[in-house]
């Protein structure tokens, strides 16, 4: 069971989400999936896009969220006003540019609202910096991050190779794949045998080729 | 005319802003106001709040707003994505600690969907820089400024004094005012000629004291 993300980032609005969901429910069918489909919405359509997912068999999550608690944090989005409508969220992504310290500090404000934090990272040997149970890390991959849908050809092999780091540093552990994630390098990415799943960014602005990644692990 | 904001921070969830409007609606009584209320919305609230407003003759507004246009930004809430929720967006609050040219693509950003930037400032000479056409400025007392609902006692001619140096500098500028306001010293700021408003923290948190301060303006 792997987890299959769409980080759909600064994309879209209302009518765009209501037409991308349309026409990704016009694609699925109905069908179940073994996998956990993961929609990461903007904070501003966080409860349109939970109720598609409640309704639809997927998963709903943040792209981001406060590493504080309730208070005098103006324009702050924390997990407490969240919590009900998704069940992940995105920490720590590399366009945030944030420090390890905001990005733990978000990470435990994600665990004490019961909201599984996604977190980011892209130096393999980091990785036990950011873990503890209830956690999924994504390894963003910091050679193959792409740039507004220029995906970057880079040699599978060197992602396999860090699959094997990890699966000797932490066997136990499913690491998501982020970077530049497509319809091109997927089929090779899912047949990395300890590979979590994918962190979809630009591909997933497109429902038919998030579906074509879906359906590569399926 | 006066704009009274409501900034409610990170501070209530969906059940807490539900009960909020609740009881505000039971305390105007359905009445009109003369005055502007405008209330600033967590992100991940907007549309219950915007749709509030709309059926009860107020205003809504975000707390803040992303300095880019549609990309690759994870996390962020764009302009172009609340555009349809809020007439209003707090830009530059103090607590968000962002630099000028950060502010200035904010305020940029909301002009270019057509959405009203309010841009805090604290250093009074500063406003000519933030100023345009459509933007409404709110000057944060930064000898004022509340912390976590502690008021601190100003002496209320020191306002005063800085609007007048704001009715000499911008004649035709309603400047609205943004430190502690509270229902002890709303009555005064009330009198001030050129105030345009306030920006009510704290203080906006309970239904009753924001009523109280509207109706020192009302």
């Amino acid at each position: 069971m792997k987890y299959i993300i769409a980080n759909w980032k600064m994309n879209m609005d209302t009518a765009a989400l209501e037409k991308w969901l349309k026409e990704f429910t016009g694609l699925t069918g109905g069908r179940k999936f073994t996998d956990k489909i993961i929609l990461a919405a903007p904070f501003s359509q966080i409860k349109m896009v939970s109720d598609h997912c409640a309704a639809n068999g997927l998963f709903c999550s943040t792209q981001d969220i406060s590493q504080f608690g309730q208070g005098a944090h103006t324009g702050e989005v924390g997990a407490f006003q969240v919590r009900q409508y998704c069940q992940f969220s995105i920490v720590g992504h590399s366009e945030r540019a944030e420090t390890e310290d905001t990005v733990l500090a978000k990470r435990d404000a994600c665990l004490a609202q019961g909201v599984s934090p996604v977190v980011c990272f892209a130096q393999k040997e980091n990785w036990n910096k950011y873990y503890l149970p209830g956690v999924f890390l994504t390894w963003e991959d910091p050679l193959n991050i792409s740039q507004n849908g220029l995906y970057r050809d880079k040699d599978p092999q060197e992602i396999e190779e860090t699959y094997k780091y990890f699966a000797q540093a932490a066997p136990e552990l499913a690491m998501i794949y982020g970077g530049s994630v497509n319809r091109q390098n997927t089929t090779r990415l899912a047949g990395i045998p300890n590979l979590g799943g994918v962190l979809v960014g630009n591909a997933s602005l497109d429902p038919q080729h998030f579906m074509d990644i879906i359906s590569a692990f399926e």
